[in-house]
């Protein structure tokens, strides 16, 4: 099978060779290459400048042979189009002017994919030429809660005091908000279809942060409206919230054909919770990569053994930290390339 | 029923005359009579000088009537005296010199409660006399893999890769880590009891932030060592981890008679997955807390609707925040008090 053959296969449930792989963040800091890259081009420019995005998105298919390759880009592209001011620092994105009232969400310009991302979609489509058959190409928007996450916090928190305040003061204004940005990444998400994306992969990372009764309320709904825009535009939806182990079967009313889930929880437990009707990604501790080959290899192991060969795609619980030896994440891909060698290791 | 008998009933899954009510961090910086002390003096020395603690431990119970006081201390308490240098600072803990060799464990002193910590064991003797049988004394400890995580990180993390690293790449100097502080915690909570605690809950927070596997190897058995000694001295105990809906039924395996759950799941659904045969504290957002009386109304009618009335204590997810109204908290304390006025209000 080729790598676009296998990942589609197993997002849609249909037996495969092996077991596809990628890594969430697989093009980043722990990479020399990409690195040396950076050094000349600030974050920004490297979303905006398809040369490059191209290039540095490529770097670890090439390097690793990983069964997809994810679009080099942010969450944040679509609300910097829609008039949030965004700076990527050391620490994070900060995002100046939080959105924190109904005036603030009125002020949000409409997205227009074509004009606001052109870079990205040109990205995309110059990917899926130098790609072929290699690897699927995934194109990636923001879940609605994780973008208001960003809005209202102004940046990244501990305890979303901002974003909840909100929710549970001003609902209908949360509600405003999330529905814009729903429309917003549907049709964000659906252009990057057409430009040539195999799948998309929803980054509702924070959501996980909510009740199951908020996570129900405010994340599920405007889940759902991205994944029904884009499996109309006939590509599979992945579905990634971390924390996710109490709200699984939530998680699953958003139609996702797969669900991304964190290291919280042993995928045979999300099996047996969720039954055969969704396919599973992960879900090995990303930190575990920053220790040892041995120890990357019991834990890619275990994530294959406790997923069974169907339905799944080997990944991690969250992206690859900056501290991650290449060899680690080398030997994280070759556990589902050669599996063997991990039956032979015992 | 007395607050110390609804507690005690509670924690024994016996029916009460209503759900006993306590908040984690309840005597805390939300209150301006703790910021009144603290003004005074600073942290340490107030969790060492039994005047004090015993006044800020009392002053929730003073205000609120909850139905349980718990110990005003620190779960560092226990590695200070072990000879870790710990600040705290208005960031949180700091400790120098970190834990992170086989050496730096055997450097680790002998801990024995009566000569280090003679201070929490006179605090909570004269708390149980101040109490009488108004509400439930509680003691605590830190569980040794979050112990152990503040002394391989040097403080508060946010990926725990030094603990992880200790835990992956040599297991067996974590296993001697754990076992010197599951002994010196075992050693500690039973001295709290025999001092007159009523129960010992084991706050073993950062847990969560493990793989369900290493938390069976790296957490469980030590939780279950001091859950044991505990309950041979004559007391319940609670354990406590952030982020167990993933871990829920291996956290069972603790022993432990009620476990306090965070709120990323929903107390019915921890309820199908565990049964009957142990309790359950919780599992209130402390962020709801932060917004309006009404949202914290609903959000503890509805956990002690998905709980039941039965080995059910109502508390937080985690510590209440510095940010929460008093009256936010005492609308939460009252839900459980008089829950009729919530049953009025629909």
């Amino acid at each position: 099978m080729t790598g676009v053959q296998r990942f589609l296969s197993a997002c849609a449930r249909h037996p495969v060779d092996r077991t596809p792989v990628w890594l969430m963040r697989q093009a980043g800091r722990y990479l020399p290459e990409y690195r040396a890259v950076r050094e000349r081009v600030d974050f920004w420019t490297l979303c905006t400048t398809p040369d490059l995005a191209v290039e540095v998105s490529l770097q670890p298919v090439e390097r690793f042979g990983t069964d997809a390759c994810i679009v080099f880009s942010d969450i944040l592209v679509v609300v910097a189009a829609m008039g949030a001011k965004v700076a990527f620092t050391e620490e994070g994105p900060r995002l100046e002017d939080p959105v924190r009232t109904a005036r603030d969400v009125k002020r949000l310009r409409t997205f227009d994919p074509a004009s606001d991302t052109g870079f990205v979609l040109e990205t995309l489509s110059r990917l899926r030429r130098e790609l072929g058959e290699r690897a699927a190409l995934i194109g990636f928007c923001g879940g609605p809660l994780t973008l208001a996450a960003y809005l209202t916090e102004g940046g990244g928190s501990k305890n979303f005091l901002r974003l909840k305040d909100l929710l549970y003061r001003s609902p209908e204004t949360a509600h405003e908000l999330l529905a814009t940005l729903a429309d917003a990444c549907a049709a964000y998400a659906a252009s990057q279809v057409r430009a040539g994306a195999h799948a998309v992969q929803i980054f509702d990372t924070w959501a996980g942060e909510l009740t199951p009764q908020a996570y129900e309320e405010f994340a599920l709904p405007y889940q759902r409206r991205i994944v029904n825009t884009v499996r109309r535009a006939g590509a599979p939806v992945i579905v990634y919230v971390n924390g996710c182990a109490g709200i699984l079967e939530l998680m699953a009313r958003s139609g996702a054909d797969v669900l991304s889930v964190d290291w919280r929880i042993d995928l045979s437990a999300a099996r047996a919770r969720l039954g055969s009707g969704v396919g599973l990604q992960g879900n090995v501790d990303p930190a575990i990569l920053t220790t040892t080959v041995e120890a990357v290899r019991n834990a890619a192991a275990a994530a294959l053994r406790a997923a069974g060969p169907l339905g799944h795609i080997l990944n991690l619980g969250h992206g690859v930290l900056p501290q991650t030896p290449p060899e680690c994440v080398r030997a994280f891909v070759e556990s589902a390339q050669s599996p063997s060698l991990l039956a032979n290791e015992g």
